[in-house]
């Protein structure tokens, strides 16, 4: 099978012009067949608060209420993911900026309340991806820039770009060999937290469930493994968790960040 | 060659929740290829004053400065795009939203700056349509449903979408029997703007011409009438100008509009 990128950015990335002009080059560049996710966190809060809308969080995560709906819908699926598509553009980059309700690329269910009421949210699996249409894509040299938003019911969703990068990666790894890429802002995931150089190069899971209860890791990146080796273990070949910067090494041979395989 | 309807909507739809649902079931019930342009303008404008822009005009005409332009991308390309998207899509129609920029389905020339500097204005060309892949994307009964921006030089441009509307139409023609239909307020051009009922049903090039001089049509209608018969001239089998609510009967045989042909 061919391999395909299934890339993700987010604010560290986003929110500053050069990184973002720097990855975009990079990204640009990468001859395989590849996907791009973004987040958007930050612009959307600056929004949000120039509107006098609140921005509210339970437990850190945000409530999409239907005027946070709005804004969401407008600054990632509107404002940030038409200029990556517009950059690209010149990059000679056939982008073409979607979000899960184009196409019915991912098609979402609206989270169910219990304990609390999240809001316009939208959970996701792979069989709601349209693998068929993104092939297709893909084939006619198209470069899919996914905004986080989703579907269902007639209304757009709000759904966490690290969950949509995942769910990309395991429905398209029927027909791809993926190489599933979280881009954070240090360069891999780290043995000393006070040591960014301590890069662990490879990860397999066995190494993992050694270290974890050795509270090795920050608790920021658990979320980010626990769902690399979620997708590892329903079928993507890899997951790699590294730096921005080291994009272009990252889809090479040997790459700077964390290699998460089986 | 087969028949193609590109249908442009406007203000005095999308700014009614009611016609608007009630327009997106008509349109997801079309059984040919169909494209539909929205507009966007009054949605734009109020996000704007509630952010302090202000919005300029010259002649009429809207002066898109660096942030107009990042307010109609947030409005026009994310938040009116992808609710008719989420909309249509729960009418069993494969919407897939899109800016000029997206797939470079439509490529401008940012309007060069004569007496009036328009600002981030796109200019654009029956030329500059990606028509390879707008077929392969109907033939996949994709909907494209375009947001009335295009792109340049790395920038998202703002362009009328009645000019989207015709220069997708005219580049289209080399594929299908494209019907261009314009939906407006009235039923049609009228004979009398006074007289609602007094619909000019069949407007070929000479009937105007033989009318125009008689002070017959309402200020408002002569830009449509003229990008009509351009389009026409330039390879447009039949454009149809008439009510939002009449789509389904003018997209028939027997229409309640003013057709234009040759």
């Amino acid at each position: 099978m061919n391999k395909l990128f299934i890339i993700k950015i987010g604010g560290n990335v986003l929110d500053n012009p050069a990184a973002l002009n720097s990855f975009l080059k990079d990204f640009a560049s990468i001859k395989e067949p590849k996907i791009l996710i973004h987040g958007g966190g930050k612009i959307a809060t600056k929004l949000g608060d120039q509107l006098g809308i609140e921005s509210k969080y339970i437990n850190g995560r945000r409530i999409t209420d239907a005027q946070t709906l709005d804004v969401v819908t407008m600054v990632y699926g509107g404002l940030v993911n038409k200029q990556i598509v517009a950059t690209l553009q010149t990059l000679s980059c056939n982008a073409m900026g979607v979000t899960g309700a184009d196409g019915n690329l991912i098609k979402a269910v609206k989270r169910p309340v219990k304990d609390i009421d999240y809001g316009f949210v939208g959970d996701i699996k792979a069989e709601g991806v349209n693998t068929a249409l993104l092939y297709f894509l893909l084939q006619q040299n198209v470069v899919p820039i996914f905004a986080p938003l989703t579907h269902a019911d007639g209304s757009i969703l709000n759904t966490n770009a690290d969950t949509i990068a995942s769910v990309l990666a395991v429905a398209l790894s029927k027909h791809f060999d993926v190489r599933l890429i979280f881009c954070f802002e240090k360069k891999g995931v780290l043995m000393d937290v006070n040591n960014q150089g301590s890069v662990i190069t490879h990860l397999p899971k066995k190494r993992y469930d050694e270290l974890l209860p050795q509270g090795i890791f920050a608790d920021g990146i658990l979320p980010k493994l626990e769902n690399a080796y979620a997708a590892i273990q329903t079928g993507v070949k890899e997951v790699l968790i590294g730096e921005a910067k080291d994009l272009l090494k990252n889809t090479g041979q040997v790459t700077e960040g964390t290699l998460i395989t089986l």
